[in-house]
């Protein structure tokens, strides 16, 4: 039964809102919270997070005259609110499904998303641009970048902090507080944000919004300036921030209307400094289910809205994430020097079923992928086997620290690229598309594409094994295919693939976990009269040069197939064909790979099919190839 | 002639400056000054900060019993004096020669250089890694990191330093703090730390390195911590570090050596949590050229000790930097919406003329690349033309924020990728291989490798006219060719090569700079009786496969030419023609990327040539696909 909701229903966008009073605003936020319970429960998705920001978002757009305002969120997984409220609220109920809303806020979809993002930490700086052409332009409208304290964690936040004040004197950042980003927070800068909260500042100002907003710092003589600032300092404790150029005003207590109203009305006339507000908020606040479980329902599936009782998944296989947390614990019980670092994602990765058991050897750094790749670098350098546990996508954030720290020193930093691959309906910005080239390409990596449980496995024992270079091995979000695992597994000879089914019209060369399409590829090949080999290449670097080579020798045809971009292992198979002159005398070679677009969510199925990686689309590959029309033949060199 | 070092003589290593007084350890210093400043004249290098730490650099290896005692140096190109210090003083004069030392810390090269660097804000995550390492296996050596000013405006930094408490109890960070990276520091970490330095405290601490020792803080009841810390900061500033989970330490002279060691030397005690000494230091000390200089020798050639007079280039032509920033003035006098950002490296990229011109149109956001590339990406989304310029191998740190906030969302941010193939002196941690690949592989990306400065010239005006999307134009290190550049050059076709020479037996495909070896190369053929087409590509991405699909029907093999990895450009043309069917019946094709190592430094056309890149790479290569012999053949096709 959706919730009864008569005033968000005359509010068609956030002009709606201006003319409200403040005890109208709560009345809002109040249904605003109801609708997107409701819509969460019959889509999944994240839910903790927007619940936090509902008062929040209802203040900023009664005070921003947005979308002329720039209001941009951070990571975006707390805008369902916002969506709910800018003209979006007839389609929220298909949040995360294909063809319906992201899950994340999205130029493409509002013009009340002037920046999209899904990442974190980018807010500050996207905000900074959109103040830069303003104040180029002498343009009058305003910027609020809001960001959380787990994005604080980021040095990408700090760059833009510490680049805000030489940029521009008219920004708003709003540090909503909830103490909690995925996993509870790490670091300096999340307990120094505890103490401004826990210390005299917020408790004594709690509920005196008002005289926060009364007391907002103006400019002062320079004389009196640095005086003043360690005076403000000593009672609400943001020095930290003034240092780097902000105003500084907070703590404020981010479910008071009235408190939040008053204060953004002031910190949007501010123009001679950015601004930062610290609002504290309460993950999951009004929803008792969410307020009370541990992760505050940071990601939720489809759920009862009275109990709170999410459905269960029925999993046929325990997941790739948590054979690998499974697996690393084995290694690390025979051998001390096996360590794991997360950059914030313990759940994710797995790693908290690791920090479980070894605490010790459990490093979780903080939303921070740049230092977390170079700390294990470090680690790997004074004798430790350090394992990275990293999606693909946030591994981006530490590229050049692969590079650098890792790859050119030939350190033995083990990388455990979770996610790779199509994610579903995280959508484009979670897609782990693009490590295979961007690890392959340096030299000395080695990089594995295990093709299910026991082959992860037997990738993990690998790279423990590999002690005098990089290594990584990829793999998808979700479940195995149900393949017994080996108490112990053995490592691979390192760069040799397998022939998994004999053939002789065309080979399928798989690399990852599309190996089980690529066999019902061969079957329906079969079917057709077509006899087709299947190999599973194991690693995209070192290339199995013996194998390539006789598979080109032995088929007409050459099909690749894996789970990423352009560039990555099927042009390094070109490559290596090419250099053996393989391809001299002729090689119908075609590669598979994810499209040359950013593909929509979507249900990974579908996906997959989009990019013609599912076995009907290597099927219609290897006919096409063959020069076959796709209809039915019989006997052709079968 | 030499300098006298009748001191430095006896120091073969570090353990040897153990047994020195005060005054033996200034005689040192003072010794191992002149044979740096006589070492860089006769090599050429990085002078200034090496200048600026020699004082520092004697104490640390006094103090810190290296190299068991881990000493890592930021960046890497401060450590002449470290590497006099620690037996590499018989080599110093083959510095950044091919065969010789690296011109930055290298694990290779010595045990004293536990960790390398080259690239800045590295250092205090690899530390922590050494820490973690140490504290798991309870051992008792000590780990200093050694980081400048500049380098703290680098997120990574902050992601270290907001990790190190929760990480370790027994850290040393050293900011040596010279005011001035390469160019002028920017930021409000910056203006901060200045402050820190005007301010009363350094003023009348200057002299009195001992009582700063004397008075280093100690753990404090909790109780009173919090007043004290305040109480402190207001003298000594160091709030900010302290709220991180530091203990502050300074502002001391870091060319006083009493006060080094003895602050050093409490330092080297603590374990009970991080400490952060911030050392001031002069850029260039003692070397009256160097402090007179606008940029404190960072980086000279081969110079006169007496005068420092350095040896002045001969350039035939003027260099891409230079053209780069030419032309975007031409463009920017004629589009109000040109803008330009660079993180941290004005005169590297040229962006120092644009800002002459333009400065409300430049913006050095300080060394902080992954906020450079968003804030270029909030820009564009507002509608300014934003053009990033970042050298190939920097732009890796914000790689992340290419995929994920500009090309996803495909904003018009225009990356000017400087840097671009092989670096000569500064070696494998500054080379610019990879970016092809790694925009290469992503949607919508538009990616240019012009081959000649004229042609950079069409890039650029290419750049400025694509709106709706990303671009890329990358670029080499040093001088252009010589051609003339058109007053006002014509953007290019986009996705269209161009054929340069017709021929018939073999086609040379080059992507970027290298069109004038393939040009060399189609010569010496010609002489051989082989006749070569030669096409310059324009583009990685998006290819233009006729032009492709023409080259492979009506040649017998395809060469391409790239100064990049294996992945980029070659690879994407493998994928094409076997898309296109073009290999089905045979084509004897090869791509000439760098090889498969990171190639240590040495005059740039020794590296090509190692590399097969040049004419004579490019030769042999052709002569191979065609299966003839390295000899002398006549008639064949020509």
């Amino acid at each position: 039964m959706p919730p009864v909701t008569p005033l968000l229903d005359t509010v068609s966008s956030p002009a709606d809102t201006r003319g409200l009073s403040i005890a109208q605003l709560r009345q809002l936020a109040d249904e605003v919270r109801a609708e997107t319970i409701d819509a969460v429960s019959q889509t999944g998705g994240h839910l903790g997070a927007g619940l936090g920001v509902v008062e929040l978002t209802v203040a900023l757009h009664h005070v921003y005259e947005t979308p002329k305002d720039i209001l941009i969120w951070d990571v975006g997984h707390q805008a369902y609110p916002h969506k709910i409220l800018t003209g979006r609220r007839d389609r929220i109920r298909t949040l995360r499904q294909g063809g319906g809303l992201s899950g994340f806020t999205k130029r493409a979809e509002s013009d009340y998303d002037p920046f999209g993002a899904a990442h974190a930490a980018t807010s500050i700086s996207a905000a900074l641009g959109f103040c830069a052409a303003r104040d180029r332009e002498g343009r009058d409208n305003k910027v609020v970048a809001v960001i959380g304290d787990g994005s604080m964690s980021a040095g990408m936040a700090y760059e833009a902090m510490n680049n805000a004040y030489e940029t521009t004197k008219q920004l708003t950042v709003i540090l909503n507080d909830n103490d909690m980003s995925i996993a509870p927070p790490v670091g300096g800068m999340s307990a120094y944000m505890a103490r401004l909260v826990s210390g005299g500042g917020y408790q004594s100002l709690r509920n005196l919004g008002k005289a926060v907003s009364r007391a907002f710092p103006r400019p002062l003589q320079e004389a009196a300036r640095k005086a003043e600032e360690y005076a403000r300092g000593m009672v609400t404790g943001g020095t930290f921030f003034e240092e780097l150029g902000f105003y500084y005003v907070g703590p404020i207590d981010g479910h008071d209307m009235d408190a939040l109203v008053h204060v953004l009305q002031n910190a949007r006339k501010i123009d001679d400094k950015p601004v930062l507000v610290h609002v504290v908020t309460q993950k999951g606040k009004g929803y008792a289910p969410a307020e009370k479980a541990a992760d505050k329902y940071h990601g939720v599936v489809k759920f009862d809205v009275v109990t709170g009782a999410q459905a269960k998944s029925q999993a046929a296989a325990p997941s790739y994430t948590k054979v690998f947390a499974q697996e690393l614990v084995k290694h690390a019980e025979r051998d001390e020097r096996v360590v794991a670092i997360t950059a914030a994602m313990p759940s994710g990765t797995g790693l908290d079923l690791f920090g479980q058991r070894f605490p010790e050897r459990t490093f979780d750094v903080g939303i921070a992928e740049q230092h977390a790749v170079t700390f294990a670098a470090g680690l790997a350098a004074d004798g430790m086997k350090p394992f990275a546990a990293i999606y693909s996508t946030f591994l981006q954030r530490g590229y050049d620290q692969v590079v650098h720290d890792v790859a050119i020193q030939s350190l033995p930093v083990r990388f455990a690229i979770d996610r790779a691959g199509l994610v579903g309906a995280d959508g484009p910005t979670h897609a782990g598309s693009f490590d295979v080239g961007f690890m392959g390409q340096l030299p000395g990596m080695v990089v594995m594409g295990p093709a299910d449980e026991a082959e992860l496995a037997r990738a993990i024992a690998t790279a423990v094994a590999i002690d005098d270079r990089p290594s990584a091995f990829r793999y998808p979000r979700g479940e195995g295919v149900g393949v017994e695992i080996p108490a112990l597994a053995d490592p691979l000879e390192i760069g040799r693939g397998r022939i998994v089914r004999e053939g002789t019209a065309v080979a399928i060369l798989s690399f990852g976990t599309r190996l089980g399409e690529s066999l019902k590829a061969a079957d329906m090949l079969a079917a057709r009269g077509l006899s087709a080999t299947v190999a599973d290449a194991r690693f995209a670097k070192p290339l199995d040069v013996d194998l390539l080579l006789r598979l080109a020798r032995e088929h007409e045809a050459l099909i690749t197939v894996e789970e990423g971009a352009v560039g990555g292992f099927g042009g390094f198979v070109l490559h290596a064909l090419a250099e053996h002159g393989a391809l001299d005398r002729g090689l119908k070679i075609r590669t598979l790979t994810l499209p040359d677009i950013f593909q929509d969510q979507d249900k990974p199925e579908a996906m997959y099919a989009q990019a013609g990686l599912d076995a009907e689309g290597i099927v219609r590959a290897a006919l096409a190839a063959l020069g076959i029309d796709n209809a039915s033949v019989k006997g052709r060199r079968a």
